[in-house]
């Protein structure tokens, strides 16, 4: 008999990827494809019946099933609020519509817990107790696991670190004010880029973007700084900083063993987090500084999937 | 037979309030004594090993015995790091001494988690899920009830607020920059209307500390905004919003269904708690918004007696 798994669906506005994952976390198998393909309901449960499908025609017990999204869920009731790039998934119980359709334990959880419990639990928080996990991309995500279990909050969805002022009087957006999203979301980065160059900053970047400000990406800043370009080191510094503001407030309330660090930015490697255990140290207590750990993300892209799967294998208490 | 009860210390910077607590939460007895009176370990056990007696020769039944200090513990081993008022307390395994001593359960704590649990378990937070307890004095204290626990986090101290950041280029301090507790805490609200009234600003507080500025309290402040004083309703109004904001990250990142207010300047009632949760309202999302509770704690000085009790009731685990 071969070992139990569960599949793990990361359900993203560009690609839904799909894996089978065994309960070590190790992948077996794996399928993409894209969101425009699947993007309503019908289409969406016919490629998942499909994977159930194959899945079982190759003779596997499948544990379950974990749904992860990007947007705003209820995982107790396993249901959708609504998605932020995928319009036509408001008010979408899932859960319950695949329990029917595929007679198994279904899960659903935003797609950042998801990760956090996947990297928690295979991948850069192994063998500790709490960690926080932070994924830096168009918006900041973050999510809290604690004794192991993805810990939501009474709103579902605690670990919103986008949303954490860093300034008291800063910018004001429908989340709040000041929050940290509003200065080193990947558009934000790169408008800071341009608007330095536009104001005639010289940067190894204007060559990089044949002379288009408008076409700066975090890539394009991280590869300059890599090749020592003071512009785009000293952007790199202030996003560290940033995120060290942020990660102090984690660090004083949450105080988890380690701050994961995962998505686009965190490629960046020593550029990042060299810049950012620095900052975080000059922000807190010696005592904190000396413990808590900042750490690169290992999972990558997989992350969702295996953390979906985890969901599933550990058929985590929904009460539902 | 009588029913059970715990004993409940709470070691103060200034008093040593004992009280016998019952398994409801219901203070039987209660005794202070001034910390200056029994400020060393051995005068303290004498203290303690008094009431012990007193409760066996009246036929009660102790369950164990919880102590909250003023300090730096490890709640796992029962274990005083240091005090930050009461000198000669550094590096102290108060639990196992008393263990010995007195031959039942022991826990020892911060006074702000016993007091968080106290105000979770028989005060405000009373059916609740998960609370965050702030504590306003002379610094700002603050502890985490999750799921009907106590949460400290991988260092013991998680909930610390007073020096989550509010301001990235904030005030510099030990704990590191910007903290909340550089804006609000008791000293720095006395200071800051005494700075108003040097300067020259009409006030009644100029008559009520006659003339003195130097004499200003939080009391003060209060007593005059109560009474339509333009400063110090502007202070009551600062205060509210710097509480806001770390309030915000509370919210975000912890997400529980009320953040519980008690010490001195929660005292102010309506004064503090409707410009707070004005604030706090424009400083998150609607949804959030609607949802988060900011309510007076209840308990007041009994909270800590009652949530030192409560540790020693419910057993909560140490490993120890």
């Amino acid at each position: 008999m071969k070992a139990e798994a569960a599949l793990g669906i990361d359900f993203g506005g560009t690609s839904v990827k799909i894996g089978l994952v065994d309960s070590r976390g190790r992948m077996l198998q794996e399928e993409h494809c894209a969101t425009s393909a699947c993007a309503d309901l019908p289409r969406w449960l016919a490629m998942v019946a499909a994977r159930v499908a194959a899945c079982r025609s190759a003779g596997r017990r499948l544990r379950g099933i974990g749904v992860g999204v990007p947007g705003f869920t209820d995982y107790e009731r396993g249901y959708i609020y609504n998605l932020t790039n995928v319009p036509g998934w408001r008010g979408v119980p899932l859960a319950a519509i695949m329990r029917r359709k595929f007679g198994l334990p279904v899960f659903v959880d935003n797609d950042v817990n998801a990760m956090a419990l996947g990297e928690y639990l295979y991948g850069a928080g192994k063998g500790l107790r709490h960690t926080f996990f932070a994924t830096l991309g168009t918006g900041v995500g973050g999510a809290l696991v604690i004794g192991g279990k993805v810990y939501r909050g009474a709103f579902s969805m605690a670990g919103e670190i986008g949303h954490v002022p860093i300034r008291m009087n800063g910018v004001r957006t429908a989340e709040g004010r000041g929050g940290l999203e509003a200065y080193v979301g990947n558009r934000k980065i790169a408008a800071c880029a341009a608007r330095a160059l536009r104001r005639g900053r010289k940067s190894l970047m204007t060559a990089m973007v044949n002379g288009n400000p408008g076409a700066i990406t975090p890539k394009i800043i991280a590869g300059a700084a890599r090749r020592g370009d003071r512009l785009a080191l000293e952007i790199m510094d202030y996003i560290s900083d940033c995120l060290a503001t942020a990660f102090a407030a984690v660090t004083y309330l949450v105080q988890p063993e380690a701050i994961i660090v995962g998505g686009g930015v965190a490629g960046s490697g020593r550029l990042l987090f060299a810049p950012l255990r620095r900052h975080l140290a000059e922000r807190l207590h010696p005592y904190f500084a000396e413990r808590i750990k900042v750490i690169p993300a290992v999972l990558g892209a997989r992350a969702g999937m295996i953390g979906c799967a985890a969901l599933a294998l550990r058929q985590e208490g929904t009460g539902a």
